[in-house]
């Protein structure tokens, strides 16, 4: 019964945006062994996290179609006859998004209601699954952090992602365009851009314990987080995209237990035999929308789908250590470079 | 001492955007009586409810530059030098929302971010007061409804007047440009726009009276709303512009009481003498992002602030009934629409 949900994905026609990117690609590998039809859309924006390599192995099992979902009739023509839409395009560097507020409008909120508009009177009948995230909540006023918890971003990232998602809400309740969303804590793995650090702190400190270099933290290191291993995410978006209940609906996809940034450092450079951590005061600009301790309760989501955690946080920084090392040269510099130019 | 913040606008440099609609030239009424520097920007958008007549009586002393908010060097320009900015420029329509997205994310999201992104470089020290929305709220979990409802709007104009209220407490909290947010419910009372029924239903309902027409309701009228007469909402903005306490803060700024659409119906065909009451059945689309009951509560600004409504809705459905009985032909028809093309 467990694994019916993925059973049902034979033959289903799927498409990922965002599908050469991290989570993307990750589900794109998941898929192709289910024997799923998959397209995958990506734009590859330079630094935004999509890469050619992250298809290795399965290139000739997948579509690619390179485009931007900011251009309606592109989307127009893409989601027709697609039963999923795994919709992972977004700009995701909180930090590049309150230096240029306006790409990251433009790509997380008209690019959402691109996509939208696009089922609306392309695909009614079509399932969406998007790609939330904790930020929505900002600076939590209590921990876990339930669904419940009052949505108050602290950065144009957040409210723009906070905007996208409630855009999926209306068209499931308006137009009937099936959606809901799946708020991501840390999710961490294999494929994840590790070129520069603004894209979140957990691929940074996995280079820099690949390449033996110092970790740096801000602050004492004591902040909790709960992190999420790529094919956990993947898994839960496998099972959002096959239950109905979830429709309109959103769900918090956070890890087993939270850990300080001291703690997961420690393990990670244990993990890794290489690397250190060194402490230093929080730039100012990223004290100014940093959120404090958050780790989230994914409840809702366990209670009714099944889901939990099935990779340890040890266990996934070993393989995500070991994935790096054998393909380092494809993430970072030269082989990185030549992927966004596709 | 009440009356204290009114007198600390004499000689301040104040700007409304949407300086020419129904609230922003209401305020720019008693900024005037004030003493204050009051400079409005208005687009005229077609429909959206600037009205040059809305400035008779004060037109030589105020100044208008007829402009759009989404234009930026435009705002750069127009916010320096100016003490408070009464942020009002919106597109309000829920059911155009709804049939073209896009127009409103490019006022109510894109447009706002123009502003701030102006303050942000040209004048940070500015206070800056958004017009918010219950909207944002969607359909209640409880009544009334305070500020820590959850947000969670029933279409695309309140998401997207939630995402611009979020910019302004982000921008307040990372750039230090001070600013607040005042959640209205219904507001009503002269100089409101009255030529269609996609702006709400309150000045539609009053139309019909004046007009003695047919006041169509949807249901059994059975439905709860509270009303907030104009001068009120303007005594609001004028109290947060010059109140230190009320920066990165929201605030619900509703009516005294909660009144059904039939009982105000019946009050209001009472005070015009005029108009009759039909109940009809919901139209899908309007239905889709309907609210049901809705009332607010709004003792966080009273208590903050002091403020409280003045006119009851007896006097205030008089006030406005009389209005439009002298200037209804700058509303409807032939003089507002050459007052859409100036």
């Amino acid at each position: 019964m467990s694994a019916s949900y993925r059973e049902r994905y034979r033959g289903r026609r799927v498409l990922i945006t965002g599908g050469l990117g991290f989570i993307g690609s990750s589900l794109a590998h998941h898929l192709v062994a289910l024997g799923a039809d998959v397209l995958l859309v990506d734009s590859l924006i330079p630094d935004y996290g999509g890469n050619v390599f992250n298809i290795d192995g399965i290139a000739d099992r997948v579509h690619v179609n390179i485009a931007d979902i900011r251009q309606q009739s592109t989307m127009n023509h893409l989601v027709r006859q697609r039963d999923v839409i795994f919709n992972l395009a977004g700009q995701v560097s909180h930090i590049d998004s309150i230096r240029d507020p306006y790409a990251d409008l433009e790509i997380n909120c008209r690019g959402q209601l691109t996509i939208l508009e696009a089922c609306r009177y392309n695909n009614p009948t079509v399932k969406v699954v998007f790609a939330g995230t904790r930020q929505v909540y900002g600076r939590p006023d209590s921990l876990p952090v339930s669904e419940s918890h009052l949505v108050r971003p602290t950065d144009v990232n957040g409210i723009n992602k906070a905007a996208g998602e409630y855009y999926h809400l209306v068209y499931n309740n308006v137009f009937h365009v099936r959606a809901c969303s799946l708020r991501l804590t840390n999710v961490y793995g294999p494929r994840q851009l590790i070129r520069h650090n603004r894209q979140g702190f957990i691929g940074w400190f996995l280079r820099q314990a690949v390449e033996d270099g110092t970790i740096e933290i801000y602050g004492d290191g004591s902040q909790l987080r709960d992190f999420v291993y790529v094919d956990d995410a993947a898994d839960a978006f496998l099972r959002a995209g096959e239950d109905e209940a979830c429709n309109g609906e959103v769900f918090n996809i956070g890890g087993d237990e939270p850990i300080s940034h001291r703690d997961l450092t420690t393990l990670l450079v244990e993990v890794a035999g290489a690397g250190r951590v060194r402490y230093i005061d929080w730039p100012a600009d990223r004290k100014a929308i940093d959120v404090g301790d958050f780790y989230a309760d994914s409840s809702k989501f366990r209670r009714l789908t099944g889901w939990a955690p099935s990779v340890t946080l040890r266990e996934g920084l070993s393989r995500t250590v070991s994935y790096y090392r054998r393909h380092f040269d494809r993430y970072v510099d030269g082989a990185g470079r030549s992927a966004e130019t596709v």
